[in-house]
């Protein structure tokens, strides 16, 4: 693969992957979407699609990395590193693009959302009604669950320990797709395989923080959260940012590390 | 293929793919249905598993097309302009066959629903309850929905925008499934893949418009709305109904433009 | 394939199937069930996986028909009717044997269910609660439901035309399988696509009469019903019972037809 | 198969999926969850794919059985015994691994979720509320069902049924894999359909006893309720321990013996 190609696949697929993701997080969660409240089956299959669709896409250009955690996971099984600054560089592009066309496809929505005085409460008083003094509680703005991960209880060996074994699990998967029985791997049917798995950690692992699990996937989007004009969109929470990158790439690392012991 | 293999193809599988579309709104919206109140995650299963069993029913006959906006960006990759007429005729006539037969198979359900003084309210009055009132400031009849799209919140550009973005990502995902790692592409495999974007694109992008992007998908059952002896079904909505025509059609232009730049 | 593995294949599989198909309505029916008001959506999936397990279990021996109307519909396109006669005991017989492990399965549950006061209403006067009333003026008794389909409204032109168009979906879904583009079919995917066909049919065309679309699913159970020895359970409304015998037969029949003309 | 990559596949294998089996019930469970009361779907989804994620991973080093019943059903097939006591072992160990690292993800959620007056009572009081007395009169603990299965109503005969006739599905469809109409298998494909067939049994005959179907899953997560320092965690329920070890060994064994004799 040239790193134009690396490059470019990378962007349009992580900006799909966010697109997808950061989407029905919004479908879901604000006013005048016809999907308010579907749930967490919904946000579950909806990011293991939207992995899914992404992988397909950019498979041919770039191998669908997609995710600063497979491209660390990736290097250290292989020994390559060449190219593992293009792939981060895309990586965040792609997710700044995505999370941009979220805002975009759900533009009255957004505002519709933040201008409830219901939701965020009254002019000067955020935290007036008791579904936004709820959301302060959970120390993030009312829509920055659209574009970031944050961890119901704050405990940062907690949150880093869930993150890290949600993306061991990811990483194992997408590592040993190579093999099986028979000599040979998944093929074709990997890029829906890992869906799967996405959706299976997002229903088992997502309870306590919402499953970064992509350092790409939550700094992107919380940059994005911090430049776009939302009205009372409340704080990005830097606090946090450092969890939901270096959880995932601890995790990927492990993963590696077992794939070269256990499996080689 | 030939081009009354086309015109037979693309007829049957637009015909089943609304039939079944349309069938899940039915199923989930009207009165005395088994499935009332399923919730969106149904809708958005709904819809892709009808995309699924049409595309493996017509694909042998006209490649399964079942999509203005499939057909067009094909065109545009390929070059091939002689059957887009037989394509598009055909997916009208199918869509509009597909709308008749879920009235067909939900008759009663219409009838009860549409003569429902609660739902529809009194005579002379169909405002009078909440939920009707409601219905008319969503600027739609009480079951328009079953048959066409129509927005949340009607912003022209925002809503021309999301059927853009949604039409952008099922045509990129269906350029690129020829395509993949060891240069061969997605086969057998390639309705299930198709089915699940369009489950992904419903999840993430259905909340502002209920995601058209097909222009016959919402043009013909449109059609056969504003034909149907249907009791108290209000307006067909005509002012809006060259959004979902205009923005797929756009979504999927830009898609096969990305393809032959990036990706072919 | 011989007769006896034909019987024996179609009697398990079309046990298995039922098993799983009756079971999930149970899950989500009764009383001290995990999964009670589980909803629509898994009353879909439920017997689609009830299918596509029945499929590759039953699939070596028989050809997992499993259903007359699939047998019916083979027989009219290939022209060969020396093992139907075979294939319709097998399915029956499997059908009955596999509604009575379901009633095993859940045996405390049923028991529970019929002798709550709440749910069937008091000694001598089995229409006392609201809820009990309700499933009266559903005619059919508070379990049948379990074993086999009733419509939401009774009309029997609409009943029968919803149980051929969705058996017409089926069909044509599976006499098709074995064409695609490249020449070949679907292989051993079929058994997957089938099961999301049917989960599709659940989803879109389910809500007015239960989608028997097989004669078996739906005859067998309700001889069962008849005979086994449950409290309360009301009648077995054999007045409708011939509608998803017909229905799906006719539908099976058209499928063949179409698929001889515009197919084969 | 060497004997150390047996148990290093098998024990990596089962701890990713009660990890991932126990996370989902967790996720559910626990106050403090994104995923609180996604219900019964997400259950029955998040155990599937939990099988799905352990099958492709652990594959190609021990075959991935994750269960004794398949290690003994297998052994029964095929009359090699020598491992058995390697799988048993690792199976174990891994389910107990797993269950620990469930607690570890959700450590905070297990914390609030078992010192709130609301859900466990009060000091010295632990069935004060309506919640606490609800789940005393189930027979456990407030979160003994994140570990282990129990039934909703506890008849030894009919929970002994139940586990049996799901292990035997489960079983039959893993015995069968190997066959098709073609002659050949449903190779790389056979862990998809696996897991479908876990959603499916959990669907339609998880309601009575929560569907332990694997003697490990249920054991070994016991184990570790017993021994973990929850607070207010309640008893074991030793007394139901033998009927999920028992019940999908004996179903496992009739499943090879109806196999051998019907298949074969």
């Amino acid at each position: 693969m040239s790193s134009s190609d690396i490059f470019i696949g990378e962007t349009i697929g992580t900006a799909i992957l966010i697109l997808l993701g950061g989407g029905v997080c919004a479908a879901v969660t604000l006013k005048a979407s016809k999907a308010r409240n579907a749930g967490w089956l919904a946000i579950a299959f909806g990011w293991g699609f939207a992995v899914m669709t992404a992988v397909y896409i950019s498979g041919p250009l770039s191998g669908a990395h997609l995710n600063p955690a497979v491209t660390l996971a990736l290097a250290i099984k292989d020994g390559g590193w060449a190219n593992v600054p293009t792939y981060f560089a895309a990586q965040i592009l792609g997710a700044m693009i995505g999370a941009t066309l979220v805002w975009l496809a759900y533009y009255g929505q957004f505002q519709a959302h933040l201008t409830d005085k219901e939701i965020v409460g009254g002019p000067g008083a955020q935290t007036t009604s008791a579904k936004a003094v709820e959301a302060q509680e959970k120390g993030a703005g009312p829509v920055l669950g659209i574009f970031s991960t944050g961890p119901e209880i704050r405990n940062t060996v907690q949150n880093l320990a869930t993150e890290i074994i949600g993306t061991f699990v990811l990483l194992l998967a997408v590592l040993t797709q190579g093999l099986n029985d028979a000599g040979n791997g998944l093929g074709v049917l990997g890029g829906l395989i890992t869906a799967l798995v996405v959706v299976s950690i997002g229903l088992s692992l997502g309870g306590p923080t919402g499953y970064a699990i992509n350092p790409a996937r939550d700094l992107g989007p919380r940059i994005v959260h911090a430049l776009l004009p939302l009205p009372n969109k409340g704080g990005s929470d830097w606090s946090y940012a450092w969890v939901p990158v270096a959880g995932p790439l601890i995790g990927g690392a492990i993963a590696a590390g077992v794939y070269n012991v256990a499996f080689a």
